[in-house]
């Protein structure tokens, strides 16, 4: 199982076209909002077109937890995450290669995007050691001893052949001193350029990752940098990475409002890791088209669901003999089938189809709510649609 | 939450009709094998018609673990099981009848049978005292006092509301002494008089169960017991309850063939808590039409799938690249979009998808295999159906 995370890369492994073709991602923008930087796109993909303002559900091991793909087809899911970091180590790049892909080892037929594992070294490598030239860590899964380069990264992300991958980068705390943030900006950006040369394959699109904290001028630093390599070779996307790691909601909006300003606009733009509702919808208005992030479902497997009423615990007592759905307003499955009350004897009973079904539930919410945003913004009415969210929980 | 369990029968509670329409239960015998008991019959419940011989999914709490009602029709599931002890513990029966029973609670449209909980008082219940009267015994939830007297048993299954619903009985282990035996003989047809006496509900039937351990002498004793009450009064069915409690299996079919010779051809006949291939196959062939079992789901949950090879225990390195599905042979969801390598890797991963795609898989293996039994009785081949499934492992 571990001939896959051989510190070896075996260029012979998989053929690649030393051509680009830019029109497989074509990234179109539909309608511009007049009041904010709201615009409805669509991106294609080789897997089919997703249409943003778009969350993407997380998939780490090849699942979003506990759902079918045919599931996640019913919610209109567009397109879902997976983690590099997690499939290499288990079960493998190989195997998923040889499986012709993620797509066809997980079932899942529509687009998908890896990231790179940045995000993991900062989370869970306890054991990293990193310089400019690549990264060590050792396995979660077996303490095993593995090395990455940003080439090696591309091949990996080449084996498991999603639609979109990312940069391997540097993920910065928060807080965290200024001279160390430069430095992962540096490095993100010096590793994009070599993530950018090794990466050839024309069915999968390269997003490069702004680095910077909540340092306005190293966000900017880090923008300059990969404009540059985009000269020369362009991304077919942008992402901002380094969010969401416990800084201020202020801090984070006052970095992004200049992030966006300042990248190209005839490219998608990513802001990973974000999930809360509220902040979903002023994201879109500072201008990201995509995002992720395992909330929905975390907090499923939690017992909670988001509402339009804001959160519910349905471990709750007050729940015993609600004989009404999670939300009366929403039109998901688990809602048109399910009252509070037998998901909280699920919950009580320890059924997994508690998890289930709140997992449908929660990511039909956010996948809803940006399909109301997207409707929203083709009607020039970003700003009423904003105002009638404003009931969303900053902490939900 | 605990007012349903107070043991002071409200007979208030619940309109009772005081007719019985047999016509809801309507049972004909379509075909029946020249060289075996084996029969193809239908039986008709107010939640619609199932055809038998038939294998019902286990829902104990009032959910298939982990399987979606949907999914269960998609793997053509014509009639599900839920027990009533575990639900009148929690939930409650109260609030099962305020959601408007069983069917609308869990989303199940289709027909349902509850056992009684005289299974559980034998395999759970280390607090029981049995008396003819009734059962007193504590709670597994937490550990409250309840009583049971086979009245109070009927009301609560009416409250549940479903289709078929058993008698109150008394299961012995194996071994056992033959006077024990005896003696539960007596108190279970004691008490099938009482619960067909108070069982008056004609939206639902009624099944009397034969005990008698292996001693051919009880069971036609049991048999005796019921046929003179069911002169008075007809049950809609009978079951053979007491094995599968650790008996041999030639000891099982010895006294299950005698059975069956001495009830009634024009009721159905089900076999509590089987559900082996092997013995499904035989026990059709002795004149069986209903079967129950948690253990295809209980299987697949510690990661293991029949097959037409035997069973394969995904866990087993062999599969980590084997990229074909659980059985080549087999048409249900899970081997139409996954591997076995997919499977293996997401029950390494403790993914719970893993359960949900081998449960979906063992749940399709035995409704299939009695859906080819139905099948081959029609075509008068049971016979040769019985040889064909001959690989299929006792101890599966």
């Amino acid at each position: 199982m571990q001939e896959s995370n051989s510190t070896t890369l075996d260029t012979n492994a998989k053929s690649k076209p030393q051509t680009n073709t830019p029109t497989q991602f074509e990234f179109d923008i539909k309608t511009t909002d007049p009041n904010s930087k709201a615009r409805l796109c669509t991106l294609q993909t080789p897997h089919g077109a997703i249409e943003t303002p778009i969350f993407m559900p997380v998939g780490t091991h090849a699942t979003v937890k506990g759902i079918l793909p045919s599931q996640l087809e019913e919610i209109k899911a567009q397109i879902i995450l997976a983690n590099t970091y997690h499939l290499y180590l288990r079960p493998g790049a190989d195997l998923i290669e040889q499986a012709g892909g993620l797509h066809a080892f997980m079932n899942w037929n529509h687009p998908i995007l890896t990231d790179s594992g940045g995000f993991q070294f900062f989370s869970l490598s306890d054991t990293l050691k990193l310089d400019d030239e690549g990264v060590s860590f050792n396995s979660i899964v077996d303490g095993s001893k593995h090395y990455w380069t940003p080439e090696k990264n591309m091949h990996i992300q080449n084996q498991l052949g999603a639609d979109i991958i990312m940069q391997l980068d540097q993920c910065t705390p928060y807080p965290c001193e200024k001279k160390d943030v430069a430095i992962a900006v540096d490095r993100s950006a010096a590793w994009a350029k070599r993530c950018r040369a090794a990466q050839q394959n024309p069915n999968q699109a390269l997003f490069a990752i702004v680095q910077g904290g909540v340092f306005l001028d190293l966000r900017l630093a880090s923008v300059e940098h990969l404009l540059k390599i985009d000269s020369q070779s362009n991304f077919e996307g942008f992402a901002l990475g380094g969010y969401s790691v416990g800084e201020p909601h202020e801090l984070m909006f006052e970095s992004l409002e200049l992030v966006t300003d300042h990248l190209p606009k005839d490219r998608p733009r990513y802001l990973m890791g974000v999930g809360n509702p509220s902040t979903l919808v002023k994201a879109v208005a500072a201008g990201i088209d995509m995002f992720d992030c395992v909330l929905p479902t975390r907090t499923a497997r939690m017992g909670t669901a988001f509402t339009s009423d804001g959160k519910l615990n349905l471990r709750n007592a007050r729940f015993t003999r609600d004989l009404t759905p999670l939300d009366p307003k929403c039109s998901c499955p688990t809602c048109l089938g399910y009252t509070r009350a037998y998901i909280r004897h699920l919950i009580l009973s320890k059924e997994i189809l508690a998890s289930v079904l709140l997992s449908v539930h929660n990511l039909h919410f956010l996948l809803e709510l940006m399909s109301e945003a997207r409707q929203a913004i083709k009607e020039n009415t970003y700003s009423n649609f904003m105002k009638e969210k404003q009931y969303l929980d900053i902490d939900m």
